[in-house]
């Protein structure tokens, strides 16, 4: 029954999503000039992407046969394995191989939407605004429902598969051997979000120091070499990377709670059983709590419509009100049905706590990186004196922005906990939190539409300014467009939040699963242990390196652009008077090798640190001969994975906010502010920008993956450790 | 007979500073302009001082008495005090008093000849190069002499009136009841540093900003109202600030070290009596160990002489391997005498791995931050493509910095631990981590003199080109000048490392002291339990908003100063024809004025969060009801403080080594490099240097200073959140 639920909601789903590709794309496609742009970016956007997928396949497959003859060779048998060595090795592999295939499928089917929808987006604000929404939302919504409906029908498929093989000899194990599909969802998000991140801002920053700063034309303008490249970016970026990073938090969630699920169930059967409550419902309760989400977000993508005058945010936010309003009803069906009359409030409190607490992130958000508000007008009254001063107080606001976000989670954090803890049932804290993570996450589908409604109206607005529209046709896309970089902002500030709570849900996961693999384990991660400190240290230092990493990555590949644009302009002196036409292809071209070169360093430190660490503590634990001082591998991988997964969210959040409120100073002082364009304050604002652009765009999102990332493979992994 | 020789020897290093003080003031004090400067200098550098020290007295009476009356009439008496209520009241208030004053006296004492030695330095470079650097590095000297004497004159008279009085009913207390006189010299440590900071920063960035950008004169130019200021800041930032920050380090260590020892002489009485091994030997080790370090210190102080044609930096290098060389001795001859020949070894290896720390964090600096490396080529490199790639790039080398000393750091805790463990004695692991960190610290007197050499030179310089000295002594200086830039990141490089030694040595000590208080707490900080986190999570977000505040603060205090100089620029245009003298005065007192408002809110948010922390999560602990779920106070402090802890070390080493290795690729492209001055890529590095004076003047020191303040106010205050 629920089961049955689960899937045909995430078929349906899916059919939604079909629905929406038809109602885009027999939508109009615009003049000949229109569709020549767009076909541009339609086919450098595929072929990185093509490229970036074989890449990230090679590497996934490399790693799925490191897992397997790990597991099936390496590793001695634990007799609490939940299932023989040769089938735990099995299916650990498959799922992650299964995790990684949905991401690429989901992430792709997105792209392939977003970058046909741009054009029909462009089209649509020839004739009026809500022509020129729609297709943008809708288009955008085709990747939040794939990626929801796809990692919940992968769940729950893999889950229906492994009870219906009966490897495992206990119902509530079967969690620990799909622990791989959340691993390879991931992986395949690091590497995306990582390849993506680097394209667009190497593009991005590369078109406009060149273009902008060095040759004085606009942005857009069609004879800069680098504005598809550009245009492309924010589809492998925004679009696809935000698309991989949330499939892998639904689907770590998803799995991460049913553990913790099977846990509960286990510290209560006699209740359970004496209320009639069967272990199924309990397990299965995330995948159903989720699946009503997508029916709430569905209709509140139905619900958007815009009138010529509105401000179409206000749509938006319609839509998200209906998506909040009834994933709330759905969340209360869901518990009352699947946890029983007698323990489900203080779970469904949870729920809703998980909802505030999106809204907390999303108002937090908006006031760090709005020109309306006091933070971003001080790094605008601060680029008066300068671009260092510009610098320094972005900095300073960045820093100052993870304030409020860390209350926020640790009241999130410690309220679902001791909800859960008071609902009456054992051993239930965890739980709480889990069911707050679930709350926080229902509206994902919803949320990432408008994520992606931002490269879609960016990319119409490309396509109006080059193929010359009138000024009303830019004046909409405009609108549209400034619309886009508002949700862009808050779906960054939802994808933190989501992830320092996933992240905390998995590594209760961790230490539930670890217990079932090691009886003899405590739970506790004890910092006060020298080994746990370095470990946490070094979990800290991760985030550090990899960020660098990411910056440096992004700072090569925009010098190798700017290079290209350079000869370009030099052999062909065409191009700036406006005679002949750039070489587009050049610059998509280099950014996609500099994109796949440079994400490699980087993704291999995030997977193969926590490896290395617990190996070596686990080495240096039998290697002195006293394990009876030391801490075991597992712990020391615990400390590493909480202080990596504290200091990745905070600096996410700094790297984030401070990114967005630069933009924001920028486009403030282009509405006139403090002497408009052309004064210093613009041109130190500019500089604040470009600056901006690899912390919010490349190391910012690519730590959300990094969090998850550094869970999963240690729960994927922990059986190595002990 | 141990403590005899240490108060002895902290007596005869007091007196080494006075002789060096006499040596220093009967040499030659140049010509009457260069007094003129060098007065105007020194009243500002007092005035500042006197300023600053009355507003640290208010606040550390202020907290006195607060500590008083939460000790004595809130707190509930616990039969495990260390003494009687009153008395735990009143010595613990005694010795924060005791501190604060030996801090202020100290830092005082330095900053006096300080800004008596930087004219004879001058006046020295007229004659030969020998003749400027002894004045130079004995100035230095006094205060490292004075910090580290006096630091170790107050423990052990602190100790021994504690002891004589027989408050404390078991010698192996009389730690606790101390401890107090670690929090006295790191609140003041705080706000030196903090206030010195921003000071500093202020006026030079104000001073560059709206001298050399706007006005177009050079560095040092008598022109600029801003100059006085800026040659006061380094006084008052790098000689009182870093005194007093290393000045806590060794304090705090003392008697964190002392405390442990207490625990270990516990653990293993029989043993130690069996070998002959008196409580008093084991327990004063570490202050044997640091007044070794003092004679070492002298020696190699007494070792540097230069010819003029030899490098000063090699000279000075002399005089460090000199002291190192004898330190190594010195804590031979202490740990064998005092923890006997059957047990010393390991604790020797343990104390040779703390002082190859220290070598190898002064090694990674230079690394990191001189432009003979990669790091600092490549942001020089990055300027070529304006301030934008500049600063990415120097973002990016921060953060990469922060990998090696990591480990490092990893190596030296995990390495003694494992040393003490395997000593033979029982519970010596920590103990053995302790015994590293006065390894590390023991050259602490020497590296502080080299560090005060740093402002010393740098006012020499200003006052040779201000008073228009020759080019041959102007070559004297600027070498001189260049050393102490050097010297000055070295420095800084040693600090945090010793910071990050002793931190983990005084949450050890933490740790220990809650046991004795509440023998039943489980000594066990698991971040598993969500409050822990949370805790954990709080403490990492105290370090970025701290650092927002004191980045802040820089930026609204040079602004102030920026609007005097362009005020004074309008209001008296004979300054800039060079026919008016600008009044100097102005912009000291509103540098003075603006960092003393400045630094008071940063300060009280470290001192008041683990306050609020520790009391909410008490509070929450009993409020739900629930305390068997839930951990309590102490051991969410506990959380706070080691991630607070790591964080801060992480983000200091960012904050120091990108602003280091900004500075020098600045003064790379000076040295002609890539266009030299005024070509666009110096432009782009002058921003680069500018955005790295508060990181690497203000926040990062400051974070030393908060790391340890973190462990001495919880060591504290522990009492009271059991």
């Amino acid at each position: 029954m629920e089961m049955t639920l689960i899937l045909g909601i995430s078929i349906l789903g899916l059919l939604f999503a079909v629905y929406l590709i038809r109602d885009v794309m027999k939508r109009d496609t615009g003049t000949p000039k229109m569709r020549e742009i767009s076909d541009a970016i339609k086919s450098g956007a595929e072929a990185f992407l093509r490229r970036q997928y074989r890449t990230i396949i090679y590497l996934a497959v490399a790693l799925a046969c490191l897992i397997y003859i790990l597991y099936a060779f390496v590793r001695a048998h634990n007799p609490n394995d939940p299932a023989s060595a040769a089938e735990l090795a099995l299916w650990t592999t498959l799922s992650f191989v299964f995790g990684a295939l949905c991401s690429i499928a989901a992430g792709y089917m997105g792209m392939w939407v977003a970058i046909r929808s741009n054009i029909r987006t462009a089209a649509g604000a020839v004739r009026d605004m809500n022509s020129a929404l729609q297709p943008a939302l809708r288009g955008g919504a085709v990747s939040g429902f794939f990626v929801v409906a796809m990692s919940l029908l992968g769940v729950g498929g893999l889950f229906t598969i492994v009870q219906a093989s009966g490897v495992a000899n206990d119902a509530t194990k079967i969690p620990l051997l799909i622990v791989g599909y959340g691993f390879g969802a991931s992986f395949v998000a690091l590497f995306a979000q990582l390849g993506g991140g680097i394209y667009t801002k190497a593009a991005d920053v590369g078109a406009d120091l060149v273009g902008k700063v060095e040759a004085g034309i606009p942005e857009d303008d069609p004879r800069n070499p680098a504005v598809i490249a550009d245009l492309v970016g924010d589809n492998v970026g925004d679009c696809a990377g935000r698309g991989a990073d949330l499939f892998e938090s639904t689907a770590a969630e998803n799995i991460g709670a049913m553990i913790l699920a099977a846990g509960l169930y286990k510290a209560n059967q006699a209740d359970f059983v004496s209320h009639g409550l069967p272990l199924l419902g309990i397990l299965l309760f995330p995948l159903v709590a989720r699946a009503f989400g997508i029916i709430a977000s569905a209709a509140g993508i139905l619900a958007v419509k815009v009138s010529e005058k509105e401000d179409p945010m206000k749509a938006l936010n319609r839509g998200y009100y209906v998506t909040t309003a009834l994933a709330m009803v759905g969340f209360y069906v869901a518990s009352r049905w699947l946890l029983g009359p007698e323990y489900y409030f203080n779970f469904f409190l949870c729920g809703m706590l998980g909802v505030l607490t999106a809204l907390a992130f999303v108002v937090i958000t908006i006031y760090y990186t709005d020109y309306r508000y006091r933070p971003v007008l001080s790094i605008a009254e601060a680029s008066k004196t300068g671009p260092a001063t510009n610098i320094i107080s972005g900095v300073a606001v960045g820093m100052e922005s993870t304030g409020y976000p860390v209350l926020v989670i640790g009241i999130a954090i410690v309220g679902s906990y001791l909800l859960g803890a008071n609902s009456g049932l054992q051993h239930a804290g965890l739980f709480g939190t889990a069911v707050a993570t679930m709350g926080m996450l229902s509206t994902a589908a919803y949320i990432l539409a408008m994520d992606t409604f931002g490269p879609i109206t960016d990319n119409a607005g490309g396509i109006v300014e080059m193929s010359q529209q009138p000024k009303e046709v830019r004046e909409r896309t405009d609108r549209l467009d400034s619309v886009g970089n508002t949700t862009k902002a808050l779906t960054k500030g939802y994808a933190v939040g989501s992830a320092a709570l996933a992240a905390f849900l998995l590594f209760s996961a961790y230490m539930d699963e670890v217990h079932v693999y090691m009886p003899s384990f405590s739970g506790v991660i004890n910092l006060n242990r020298p080994e746990v400190f370095v470990g946490a240290m070094l979990g800290a230092m991760l985030v550090f390196l990899f960020c660098a990493l990411a910056i440096k990555a992004v700072g090569r590949a925009a010098a190798a652009i700017i290079q290209n644009v350079r000869d370009q302009f030099r052999t062909n002196p065409g191009i700036m008077q406006g005679t002949a036409k750039p070489d587009y292809g050049q610059c998509v071209d280099i950014a996609t090798k500099a994109a796949l070169k440079e994400m490699i360093a980087p993704g291999l430190l995030v997977v193969g640190m926590p490896v290395i660490v617990g190996l070596a503590f686990r080495w240096l634990y039998y290697a002195t001969g006293q394990p009876s001082y030391g801490a075991s591998g597992p712990e020391v991988v615990g400390g590493f994975l909480m202080v990596g997964t504290i200091v990745g969210i905070l600096m996410a959040l700094f790297l984030n906010n401070g990114g967005g409120a630069w933009d924001n100073a920028k486009k403030y002082i282009e509405t006139g502010a403090l002497g408009g364009k052309k004064s210093d304050a613009h041109k130190a604002s500019v500089v604040g920008d470009t600056v901006g652009d690899p912390f919010k765009d490349t190391a910012g999102p690519s730590l959300h993956v990094l969090v998850k990332l550094l869970s999963t493979i240690t729960l994927v992994l922990a059986p190595l450790f002990i």
